[in-house]
């Protein structure tokens, strides 16, 4: 398939790699061009599934720039979180509880057919969940059931085995409000080889 | 030890019951009095630990009716959550990010002990982990490392064995922030027969 991933920090590129490594086509869009770069707009308008990659403040604008267009009908993977670091250390979440970031992306982009999932681990677990002993989970969050099959699909080729489920995108907030547990046991483990499981 | 439970709901009775089955003296603590509950300030002022198991929006408030010197060098457990429901189903957090209902407690409270737990699953399971199969965890926060080792060996005694010192008080921001999530897997799976572990 033909994934456009928007945002090159260190999760856009661990899951383009995957992608590619996979056999599938990627291209990567970031601001800065150069390095096999495209720009947003022709990225997303070549794609067949959109991951949003980028940092949760940026999340909406660099969509815009990937254009309405572009994203209508398709998949769109969104594994950013709502950080927001201008009160310091630890960062606070920019939208709780009312509302998520995967829930504005849906509403900016109505047409497109989000699907939040992998925001809950660090980025190199996201496509290789066996760095990670033992039993742990990955979470799903859309209205369309068939993006969020085609999503699963993804992420058991790439290891993963308890992919839950949770219902519609109003459920990505709480995923995205796991983000302050998250980076207390980074804190608290000194490291960040670790996620959560779902014991049941 | 001698044990004052605050607050005669499912969690009360719950926690209540486990201590007088292992030996402890427990005084209950209801604002309804009668039926072998003791009024708040003479079971706290009576107590060596007490346990805060109300609802969260009148913890403050029971607490200041146990007694501010009745609770002074005390341990506090405390196991309730900032949940509220004036904006209808689910519930969203009265407090978030930038300060948590352990916190407030802590502060209104600075010469008791509190260490906040227990307060991530359902309430059958906080002395019952067993019910879930495989490992799954239970965090502790708190500013007082006696304290904090007191309900380690507490929760060891009712069988937890994964228990992860997230750090100071503060950390509670992270444990109560995943009540959103625990509500949506129980909309997600039907029941309450779950619990959080952090792989690692």
């Amino acid at each position: 398939m033909k994934f456009a991933v928007i945002g090159t920090g260190d999760v856009g590129r661990a899951i383009a790699e995957k992608l590619a490594s996979e056999g599938h086509e990627v291209r990567s869009a970031s601001r800065t061009a150069g390095g096999g770069r495209y720009p947003h707009a022709e990225a997303a308008a070549w794609a067949e599934v959109i991951v949003n990659a980028t940092k949760g403040d940026a999340s909406v604008d660099a969509l815009r720039l990937a254009g309405r267009t572009n994203l209508a009908g398709k998949v769109l993977v969104d594994v950013a979180n709502p950080l927001d670091f201008s009160k310091g250390m630890p960062p606070t979440l920019f939208v709780k509880d009312d509302d998520s970031l995967g829930e504005r992306i849906q509403r900016e982009f109505p047409e497109a057919r989000v699907v939040k999932t992998l925001n809950t681990m660090a980025s190199r677990l996201m496509v290789a969940p066996g760095l990670v002993k033992g039993q742990h989970s990955v979470f799903m969050s859309g209205n369309d059931k068939d993006a969020k099959r085609l999503v699963e699909d993804l992420l058991r080729a790439w290891g993963w085995k308890d992919i839950v489920d949770l219902g519609d995108i109003t459920t990505a907030r709480g995923t995205e409000m796991l983000m302050p547990l998250w980076i207390r046991l980074w804190a608290a483990f000194g490291n960040t080889d670790f996620n959560f499981h779902i014991a049941r």
